[in-house]
C-alpha cells in the first residue's frame, strides 16, 4: 500500500475508535470523541465511530467497548489516549484487530526518557504494518471530513464563570499545517482563525515515532485542498529523504519554514525539548535553500508569508515598486524589501515620463514624487491610486508592487481598494498592500484588500517581507523552470 | 526667553487664531478650527480662540477676523493653513501682532523645491522672534491641553454612507511622539488608540525650518507627562546639538527611535521624500549607541518597545529566564533573545534544585524542562504558573522573565495572570509576557496582563525584542551611573 493511501487514514478514516473515550468533562478522551460525535451528528464526519473504555458503558449516546478487539466491524484508525505504561497493551489489540494506523496522542515516553515504552510500540506497530502519529501529539484536524483530535476544546470557563472562546478551529481552506509541536499548533489555528485564514490539514507530530515530515509532505503534494504548506520544525532526523521529498514538491506548491534553534540558547532549548538534536542551523540554511523551501525568521512572517502565497503568485523577478500615499512608510517598506534582497530601484525613463504626464493633467499631485516610492502624498484620491498602480502594472520591468494605502488622508476613500484589485486582476503581477492602525478605518480597509485576495499587513516592512517571500519562490522557480507551469495552476486554482 | 516656555507656546498657548479657518467641511481648516472649538466647549481648550479669514465673518458660531492684526486681544499662536504663498503674509502680520509661535500646516515650500518661500518665512519669524513648527507638518496634539492641530477628521464617511472612525486621538497617557512624518504620526496615533495606549504630547515637525529635534526633546525632559519618548526620523541636520541634548535625556526617559534609510533604498527613498541628506546609516547607530537612544528596526518594534518602557522598568543586566507552558514558543523566545545579544543561559544549580523539589512536591509537572526555559508543559495550572515565576523573580541572578502563557492549555485559567502579575509587584525585575492568538481568549489575557503592567505581546519574538530593550537600556544607565536613580523615579511614577 502506498504512504498516500496510508496517510489517508489519518485524514480520513472509515472507522475510527477512540481507546480511553471517556464521560468525565476534564479528560482529553472525551473532548475527542466529544469533536467526533458531533461532526458525526452535523454530517461531517462520515466513518464509524466507537468508544472504547472499560469503564464505561456508555459515552455520549455511543456505544462503549472494553476493547477494540470486541467491535464487531472493522476499525481503520484508532486514537490512544490512555497512560502511556497502558499503551503497548492497546497497540497489540489494535493489531489483533488488524487496524491500519494509530494515533498515539498520550505523553511520557521518550520525551521523558520512557525509552522502553517507544521500543515496544515501534516493534508492534512494525511487526502489525500499522503506520502511527505520535505519540505525545495533538494529532489531525481536517475541517473537511471532520476528523478532530484536537484534546483542547474550543472553548473554557473561566473563574468568573464565563465562556470564552479558547482553541477555535479555522474553516476550510488551502493551507495545510504540519507542526512537530502541539502547543505551537494550535496558537496557529487561534491565529489562522481570528484573520479568517482557512485551513486544508493540520497535523502535529510530536515524537516522531514512525510518521514524520517525508510521508506527510508527499501526502499533501497529492491532496488537492492544500495548496501552500506550514512546516513549522524543530528537528529533522530524516535528513535525505525529506530533502528529496521536498525538493519534489517545491516546484508544485510552496513550503514555508519555521525552523527554530537559530541561536545557540534556542538550540539547547530545542534539545531539552525534543531530546533530537538540532544540528547546525546553517547546514539546515543551505538545505532548505537547495530544495527551495522559504524560510522565516519569526511566528509573524511564518503566518504573513502563509497568507501571499494562497492569494498571489510568485514574482517573477526581484524589481519590486512601490505606491504610497505617505513618504515614511513608503521609505519602510524599501529599507526592508532591499535588505531581503529585493531591488526598490528607481522606475525606468519611459514610466517616469508616464508619471510626469499624469501631473500635467492633473491626474496625480504635482508634487507627487516618482522616482519608486511613487509616493502620491496627502492629496491623493481614489483616482489617483488607480491612474499610478496602472502605470506600475504595465511596466514589465517591475516584477512585483506594495501598495501602502494608508487611510487617513483626507481624500482617500474605501474604493481605493476596489479600483487598485479590479485592475490588477488583469496583470500576472503579485501585489501586496498595507494600511497602519489598530481603529475601525484601518481594519476595514486591510479586510477589504484581503477579500479581493491581496494580503493586506499591518506594517510596511510585513507587507516588505511577504513580496519577498513572493519574489524568492519565483527565483526558485524560474531556476527549476517551473515557473510558468506554477502560474499556470495558480491560475486555475485562483478561477475557483 | 527659555527654550522651555517658547515650546509651551505650542502645547499649551493662552490664546490661539487659525488663520484659514472656514466653514467649508472638507478644508483643512475647518477641521483644526472644529478642533479646538469643540474642545474648548468641552472644558479641555482653555485658551481664548479665534477664526481667521477674509472670506467669512463666523465660523461655527465664533467671529471671524479678517487679519490676526485685527484681533483684540493677546494671541500667543496663530496656526497657518493657507496657500504656501500667502504664508509670508500672514508671517508679517503675525510679527505685528506680536504673536509669539506659528505652525505652519501648509505644504508647498522646500519639499516642492520653492526655496524662495522658505526663505521669506524664516526671515520674518528670527526677525520677529517668533518660534515656527513646520512647514508641511501636522502640528501638535496634547489630550490634556485640548490642543489638536490635525487636520485629519477622527471619522470620515465611506462612499456606503457610513461613518467610520479614521484618525483617532488617543486618550491621555506617559508616551510622546515626535515625528517628522505626519503620515507616520497619524499612523502611530491610529495605532496606539486601538491598544489603548495613551500619549502625552504629539508633535509633528514636517520641513523642521526652526523647531526640530533638540528644542523638542528638551521640552520633553521638562514635561512631567511624557514618560517615554518615540522618536521618528528621516534625517537629522543639528547633529551636535541633538546629540548633546539626547544624551541629557536618555539618563532620565528614554527615547526610542525608529530612523529611516537603513539600505540605500531606503535612503534614496528618504532624500526623495525630505529632500534631506540622510547620512551614513552607521554614523547614525554609532550616534544612537553613545547618547543611549534604543534604536529600533521596524515600525512594530517602535510600537512594542515603546509599551515596554511605559510599565517596566530597565534590565539591571542581561540574564534572561524564559517561563512557558508551550516548548516551540520558549524555543522562538530564547532564539530571538540571543540574536538580541541577551543572555538566556542554563539556570544557577541552586535554582534548578528548587525546580527539582517543587517537582518531587508535585508543585510543577514532573516532565517539565527546567534548564532555561522552565517549560510547566500543558499539564500546567495557575498554581504552577505562580510557583515557577516566584523561584525566578527570587534569583538574583536573572534580570528579567519572560512569561510566555498559552491560554490554551486545558488547565489553564486567567487567574495565572492575576497570581504572576501580583507576585512580581514585589520584585524590582522586569517581566514582559507574550499569548499567541487572535480569538477571544488570546486577547482577554493579553489585555489582561496589559492591565496589571506587565506589557503583553502577541508573539514570542515580540516579546523577546521588548525585553531586548528594557536590557539594553538598563545596561546604558548602569553604565552612565544613572540606574539607580532612574529605578527610584520609574517607581514613584508607577504609584501614581
Amino acid at each position: 500500500m502506498d504512504d498516500v493511501r496510508q496517510m489517508d487514514f489519518f485524514f480520513n478514516p472509515r472507522s475510527v475508535a477512540v481507546v480511553g473515550a471517556s464521560r468525565k468533562v476534564m479528560k482529553a478522551g472525551h473532548t475527542i470523541f466529544r469533536n467526533f460525535a458531533e461532526n458525526k451528528r452535523r454530517g461531517i464526519f462520515r466513518g464509524e465511530l466507537y468508544p472504547v473504555n472499560p469503564n464505561e458503558r456508555v459515552v455520549l449516546g455511543f456505544k462503549c467497548y472494553p476493547s477494540v478487539t470486541k467491535i464487531v466491524g472493522e476499525v481503520e484508525l484508532v486514537i490512544v489516549v490512555v497512560p502511556a505504561e497502558i499503551v503497548p497493551k492497546i497497540m497489540e489489540e489494535a493489531a489483533v484487530k488488524g487496524v491500519k494506523a494509530a494515533v498515539i496522542i498520550s505523553g511520557g515516553f521518550g520525551e521523558i526518557g520512557r525509552h522502553d515504552l517507544e521500543k515496544k510500540v515501534r516493534t508492534i506497530a512494525k511487526d502489525a504494518g500499522m503506520r502511527v502519529l505520535g505519540p505525545n501529539c495533538l494529532g489531525v484536524f481536517d475541517p473537511l471530513t471532520g476528523v478532530d483530535m484536537l484534546f483542547l476544546p474550543e472553548t473554557k470557563i473561566l473563574t468568573s464563570g464565563d465562556e470564552v472562546i479558547t482553541t477555535p478551529r479555522p474553516m476550510s481552506g488551502r493551507v495545510a499545517i504540519v507542526t512537530q509541536s502541539g502547543a505551537f499548533g494550535v496558537s496557529a489555528l487561534d491565529y489562522l482563525a481570528g484573520k479568517q485564514v482557512g485551513i486544508s490539514k493540520f497535523v502535529s507530530f510530536g515524537n516522531k515515532y514512525d510518521v514524520a515530515e517525508p510521508e506527510m509532505l508527499r501526502y499533501l503534494l497529492h491532496d488537492k485542498e492544500t495548496q501552500v504548506i506550514l512546516l513549522y520544525v524543530e528537528s529533522i532526523e530524516s535528513g535525505r529523504d525529506f530533502m528529496e521529498v521536498a525538493r519534489g514538491i517545491t516546484t508544485k506548491k510552496p513550503i514555508v519554514c519555521l525552523k527554530l534553534g537559530r541561536t545557540e540558547a534556542g538550540a539547547r532549548a530545542t534539545i531539552s525539548h525534543t531530546g533530537a538534536i538540532a544540528g547546525s542551523d546553517r547546514i539546515y540554511d543551505s538545505i532548505f535553500t537547495q530544495v527551495g523551501i522559504i524560510r522565516v525568521g519569526s511566528m509573524e512572517e511564518f503566518f504573513d508569508v502563509g497568507k501571499a502565497f494562497i492569494f498571489q503568485q510568485p514574482a517573477a523577478g526581484k524589481n519590486v515598486a512601490i505606491i504610497t500615499d505617505a513618504g515614511g512608510p513608503g521609505i519602510m517598506a524599501a529599507d526592508e524589501c532591499e535588505s531581503k534582497g529585493l531591488n526598490v530601484g528607481k522606475f525606468s525613463n519611459a514610466t517616469i515620463k508616464r508619471f510626469e504626464e499624469l501631473k500635467k493633467k492633473g491626474k496625480i499631485p504635482a508634487f507627487a514624487t516618482n522616482l519608486n516610492p511613487l509616493d502620491l502624498t496627502g492629496s491623493v484620491t481614489s483616482e489617483m491610486y488607480e491612474a499610478g498602480a496602472k502605470i506600475l502594472l504595465e511596466d514589465s520591468e517591475i516584477h512585483g508592487i506594495i501598495v501602502l494605502g494608508l487611510h487617513h488622508t483626507p481624500g482617500l476613500l474605501e474604493d481605493f481598494v476596489d479600483r487598485v484589485a479590479k485592475l490588477s486582476k488583469d496583470y500576472a503581477k503579485p501585489m501586496v498592500a498595507c494600511d497602519i492602525g489598530e481603529t475601525e478605518m484601518a481594519m476595514f480597509i486591510r479586510s477589504r484588500f484581503d477579500k479581493y485576495g491581496i494580503p493586506a499587513y499591518f506594517s510596511p516592512e510585513d507587507a516588505a517581507r511577504a513580496m519577498a517571500a513572493l519574489v524568492k519562490y519565483g527565483l526558485y522557480l524560474k531556476k527549476k523552470g517551473c515557473f510558468e507551469q506554477y502560474l499556470k495552476s495558480f491560475q486555475e486554482l485562483a478561477k475557483k
